[in-house]
């Protein structure tokens, strides 16, 4: 499946939850599969932390598909011979839609540190935006993992009308003290780097890959359960004895090495630290008028968890199931069996493919 | 209760497990209580990742006891009334003991970043070296929390005639990937600091704040349990409402940057990052030789947990009491119920100090 990525840019202001404004802004997103005459068949996939639009098929040349291609495709849990996906990169993304390394058009200056600051809100606003510009009325599915998860329950609460179902992936209805304080350390390590210059180091024409690459190791660690690292990686050593030296002596730490490496190449830091605030800040049912958006919401949730993840614990998720139990929500919760961790959203299961494969089925032909 | 710490030069070499040979270091250290004269009442405390040899009482002027000062005193549960209490910095310490801040006599420079690697067996031969001095013959009582508690399995297994009994608190038989995973982390924090100056800063006059800084912070995500983070912290704001930028927002955070902060005032960088690789070696179980140390160990053991310790929870101490039994030893077992994390080793709990008073009285009197 070859795909393109799409920019278009929105000429109409969006007003962001901090109270700034953006005055214009691009939106970049692929699709895949064929929108319906009755509009009917739309899927929207939000991203989380890392992720961007190009979420499955090849880009021409490309060696490796898009972050959820498995999940994505002909005759996949989420069926394009039958499913109209749209993905789009969020804004203060570093994929294509508007962010911290493209031009203020004010100031025409690169935004940098300057770009606002967005929450999970702004993304659904904007991604109404992009509904808006495709006359599709309501997502059939809204979908995604951990942070996107978050965006597919903001949708439920914030446009009714306008979403059948979402579906919530290894999420949380809101950071704990344990996650923020992940987050800062994260933040820290990239500001802490000299590097960054203060947010503006694109005009120093510097990179603070440093302090990039601890931010995605110390992720890297929240991602992957205690059990899958000591299946993949255990005690092995990288070279035959211990050294006694500050050489990489274990294959963990060798791996973490180059997690770091890799993402520093592909990833903008200030794009990383605006994706870290938009999680802690998120806290729906924290927010006024919480209880009538409750009620106003229609849309049928499907909620699923993974028995290792200890980011967003199934716990975590059982918080979501019971708030909308208690307000009376058509709910159906499956928490799967995985060593997989956080990660384990991204990854092939029978049983998680086989409650998507169901559930999408279900309420196509429902 | 008044202490002071006391140094003592070895003027004879101690090889290390590297090979490499250490021909002559100091040894700080501080002392509780008063040795019998059989010198049977003697205890050594092993000090953790953080610590230092001042573990109780109060040293002239200072407003704050030392680490264990809740567990170690005149009628406490390791009671000074009856006990002779010992505590060494470790070798690679920056707290009086020979470590990277110490001139090499050979060279007559800091030895800095060429510090030998030392490991636990080495501060126990080194432990070892401080017990000759006292002419005690055997250690009643060898006691350690986390990489403390390690030291304490050591001892037992490399020096069975000069041990009795092992207090072993949440330790570990080994670190997993992810313990070594958190231990790189705080490495490359330090090492990618570029006033690290490839471990010469000192030269330089120059400190890697904040690279330690941030180890620091990561390190105290592990010791708190994500209950207590929720407990003491949640989501509370620093200020009265949300200010969307990138200041402190949350009280987890400005508490971390305090943590941070606070450290590297106190603790010295490569003293981290020895520490961190000697946990990280720590394996006495793959060792060569283990199974006929284990027939010749006559120690006995009290093993102790805590139950939302999730850095060495308590599977990883019952690792260690299983292999006792195996072995046909004599040990004793507690989990505590505490919601402290790793850091409920430093803390008063009636049930922890209850067992730790019970045991030794038992052990003193019988």
């Amino acid at each position: 499946m070859h795909v393109k990525e799409k920019k278009i840019h929105i000429n109409k202001p969006l007003e962001l939850n901090s109270g700034k404004i953006l005055k214009s802004y691009d939106l970049m997103f692929e699709t895949y599969g064929e929108l319906n005459d009755e509009k009917s068949n739309a899927v929207l996939i939000c991203h989380a932390l890392s992720g961007n639009h190009h979420v499955a098929g090849f880009h021409k040349g490309d060696e490796k598909p898009g972050w959820w291609d498995n999940m994505i495709g002909p005759g996949k849990p989420i069926n394009t011979d039958k499913l109209f996906v749209v993905c789009m990169n969020n804004l203060g993304g570093c994929h294509g839609s508007s962010g911290p390394n493209s031009v203020d058009i004010e100031t025409n200056q690169t935004y940098g540190f300057q770009f606002p600051i967005v929450t999970v809100q702004d993304w659904v606003n904007s991604q109404k935006v992009l509904m808006d510009e495709f006359k599709i009325i309501k997502w059939q599915f809204v979908i995604g993992g951990s942070l996107g998860g978050m965006q597919a329950l903001q949708w439920s609460l914030d446009y009714p009308d306008h979403i059948n179902n979402a579906i919530i992936i290894a999420a949380s209805p809101k950071l704990t003290a344990q996650n923020i304080a992940f987050n800062e350390v994260a933040r820290q390590a990239i500001t802490s780097d000299p590097d960054w210059c203060d947010g503006d180091y694109l005009k120093h024409n510097k990179v603070p890959k440093r302090g990039l690459a601890l931010a995605r190791m110390l992720g890297h660690i929240t991602y992957l359960s205690d059990e899958s690292m000591a299946k993949k990686f255990g005690r092995d050593l990288k070279k035959d004895k211990i050294n006694f030296n500050f050489d990489v002596e274990f294959q963990i730490e060798s791996y973490l090495r180059y997690q770091g490496e890799k993402f520093v190449t592909s990833f903008d830091a200030n794009t990383y630290l605006l994706m870290t605030k938009a999680l802690d800040y998120f806290d729906p049912i924290n927010e006024a008028g919480f209880a009538k958006k409750m009620t106003q919401c229609k849309s049928r949730f499907l909620i699923i968890s993974f028995t290792s993840d200890w980011r967003f614990p199934p716990s975590r998720s059982e918080e979501i199931v019971k708030m909308l139990v208690e307000y009376n929500k058509d709910v159906s919760y499956a928490c799967i069996e995985s060593d997989g961790g956080h990660d384990a959203f991204l990854m092939k299961n029978d049983n998680y493919f086989e409650v998507m494969r169901t559930y999408i089925e279900a309420s196509i032909n429902g």
